[in-house]
Order: C-alpha cells, then sequence, then structure tokens
C-alpha cells in the first residue's frame, strides 16, 4: 500500500493575517484549530476546493522549543493556486496590499508570484 | 470562483537522490521532467496516490540567479503522508539510511519525522 500525501504544513509568523490570507483571499475553507501543549503551539486546518491535500498552519509560543528566528529558506520554493478569474485575483491582491513581485503574461497563459503574510512565495496561474 | 490549491513546489540539493525518495520511499508518481532555460532549472512533477495536490521538485543550475545557499528554513514545517503499515515503511526508512528524528507510539496511533534528501521534514502517520 502505498503512502498517501496528506497535507503541507507551513511555519507562520501571524496566525490571524495568515488564516485571512489563505480563506478570505485564498478561498481555503477552515477546517478546523487546535493547540497542542507539548509544542505550545496552534494549528490551523485548511482545505482548498476539491483538493485532497491540505495546509496546515503552525505557530509556535515565544517560549515553545520551536519559536526559532522565522527565515523562509529554499526547501520550501513556492505554493500554487489555479485561478480562474485571473485579473480579478491580482486586483484583489493589490487592494489587500499582499506584495506581487512577478507577473507574466505570455498571451497563452498569465501567472503571478506574490508573498503570504509570512513571506511564502504564492504562484497564482490562470487555469485551462 | 475559488482558486484551487494545486501542488506544493519544493526546492531539492539532488534532484536524483529526491525522486528516489519521493517515488521509491514515498511512492509517488514520476509524471514529467521539465527544463526551464529562463530560470537555468529543472522541474520534476510528482503526484501521490489519489491526492489531486502534486509535489514539484525545482533544482537550479549552479550559475541560475536562483541556487542560493539552501537553508530549508522555517517557512516549511513539514510534509505529512498516511501511510497504511507504519512498521515496514519505518523499517524501509532505516534500511535506506534516511534521518529518523522522533518516533511516537500512543498505543492509538503512531507517527514519526524522517528527513528528506535536502533536510525537509517529513511526517508519516498511521491512517485509519
Amino acid at each position: 500500500m502505498k503512502p498517501s500525501f496528506i497535507y503541507v504544513g507551513i511555519r507562520v509568523k501571524d496566525m490571524s493575517k495568515s488564516i485571512e490570507f489563505y480563506t478570505k483571499f485564498l478561498g481555503m475553507e477552515d477546517k478546523g484549530h487546535s493547540r497542542i501543549e507539548v509544542t505550545k503551539g496552534d494549528v490551523v486546518y485548511l482545505e482548498s476546493k476539491d483538493a485532497k491535500v491540505g495546509i496546515e498552519l503552525n505557530h509556535y509560543d515565544k517560549d515553545s522549543q520551536f519559536n526559532s528566528d522565522y527565515v523562509v529558506g529554499e526547501g520550501l520554493d513556492h505554493l500554487a493556486f489555479s485561478v480562474e478569474e485571473f485579473d480579478a485575483t491580482m486586483r484583489q491582491a493589490r487592494e489587500a496590499g499582499y506584495k506581487i513581485f512577478k507577473e507574466v503574461d505570455t498571451g497563452k497563459s498569465k501567472w503571478a508570484y506574490i508573498e503570504d503574510p509570512n513571506g511564502i512565495w504564492i504562484e497564482l496561474c490562470k487555469s485551462g
């Protein structure tokens, strides 16, 4: 029996700004909050439309052993989301003040990279 | 129309060791290799059993602008896989020499954290 990829856990600096970004802006569904006392951490589980793989937001208290200097690093390159209404989504990103650092329009396809509230790169691409 | 989460891109130090880890050990399917000349990068797209969200392995040439010092960082906390045959999977991980740094058995559930060839944390958990 093969393993199943079930979620990607990202570490966040600001839980409420992160929840807002992933649910309000990226339309993910908040499936539940947990408190893990042993790690002094808070966990929020999110799911996207149709996707069987979720995103888990992890935040650690100041006195948690896992609350280290926050460096996004190269391990995580980016998280990708397809959007049908690309121009409207980019307009929303601008209005929300999210940092947009690359926009590409080849005529056939459009995509862009923005930053989530933690500095994680988010790719938005026009589907279909 | 809501965005769809479609994949997580990770950056890898060693493409062939990473492909081996994610396909041979974690059972993902290699869905295709691409070369992106503009970034001087190689991309391999992987999918897991039943999952609609993939993992994209990204590797950049030495002279690519994206070939920076490789730090896993805190942005990516971990990637999680559920396994039905937990003990057999851990045995395979040991035999393959993958670093195991935490194993938990509560009696009701079992999970462990190991490192992929790039130092990225991989959670293995017993499903069901």
